[in-house]
């Protein structure tokens, strides 16, 4: 997707090598129209899936999933990263580690939002190890759901997390693919 | 807004006096047909009001205000709800007490997505006693935006926050105002 790739050059940050600041674009300032045209192109990519439901992790995932579960016109679900007071206690809950903020979270999905009948696309807008998502397909997994797909913005190829899935039978999408940030450079993959 | 009153009425669990939960409708699965229509209504609430940017605060109010963004075709702005490693450092940041989590929570925005020429409304799920919209106002004011409004899905009238916010003189919108949660009832206003 050219129209990202050029916006990230132009807005992104290098933190370090591993990590890179998407705010104006994800994580803190979303534009709309964007975001609607980034669903379309995850609606094109899935179009054959019979989905009946779009899963992400709040909470940057949530505007790009959205816009996905409105042109298909499903639900979304998102799972949240922790157990609080109002969180329904009958909930499925997964531990993992963040990668951005260096401890480990609980998701948690309460149980009654994902059935057996359900034909899950998974959205998210970052991967790097793809930690939360593995616990997230542990959660679909224990429900039952049928995992059509994973569809995400932005990859940091150089880091695990799509390969992994990848090889592990996934259906991974990514509009942008990026192969390094190192020496203050993004080098995108191709 | 008598959908949702009835959506609530049937879907919502009450978890104490003081805490609805909401999940199938706000705070884990959200309708994209009924986010669009919700933000329709807050589009005819402040369709006087000269509007450049949505901010929210992370994560359920972000459908909704996507919802907004997305018909009135301007930016949103979600406040995160921590500084980690990822955070821009020249930030806003507010330390808020968290109603649900029992917990205070940095709340943060950057300052480059705020400025003096933006008109901003304020879009969130679910207003209590207000603490962390009170921290996002602050962030405003100092950011020098200019507060057109705030537009709230459902406000709990029994606790102080929305009141508290009217009498200071900001234009609250509720869509739904829930006047009791005791003896296991939902009582409305009117």
């Amino acid at each position: 997707m050219e129209l990202l790739k050029n916006r990230i050059v132009h807005e992104s940050a290098i933190v370090s090598q591993d990590i890179l600041r998407l705010d104006s674009i994800l994580n803190q300032q979303v534009e709309p129209a964007l975001m609607m045209e980034i669903g379309k192109c995850f609606v094109e990519r899935f179009k054959d899936a019979p989905i009946t439901k779009i899963v992400t992790i709040e909470s940057s995932g949530i505007p790009v999933a959205f816009a996905v579960a409105a042109q298909l016109n499903v639900p979304l679900i998102f799972a949240r990263k922790k157990q609080t007071v109002v969180n329904d206690p009958d909930s499925y809950i997964e531990r993992v580690p963040s990668f951005t903020k260096g401890i480990v979270t609980d998701i948690v999905i309460s149980k009654q939002f994902l059935s057996k009948e359900d034909h899950v696309l998974i959205v998210d807008d970052i991967i790097a190890n793809g930690d939360a998502l593995k616990g997230l397909i542990r959660i679909l997994e224990e429900a039952g759901s049928s995992i059509e797909g994973i569809g995400i913005v932005v990859e940091k190829a150089f880091q695990d997390g799509a390969k992994y899935l990848r090889e592990s039978g996934f259906n991974v999408q990514s509009l942008v693919k990026i192969a390094s940030l190192e020496e203050g450079k993004i080098k995108f993959v191709d």
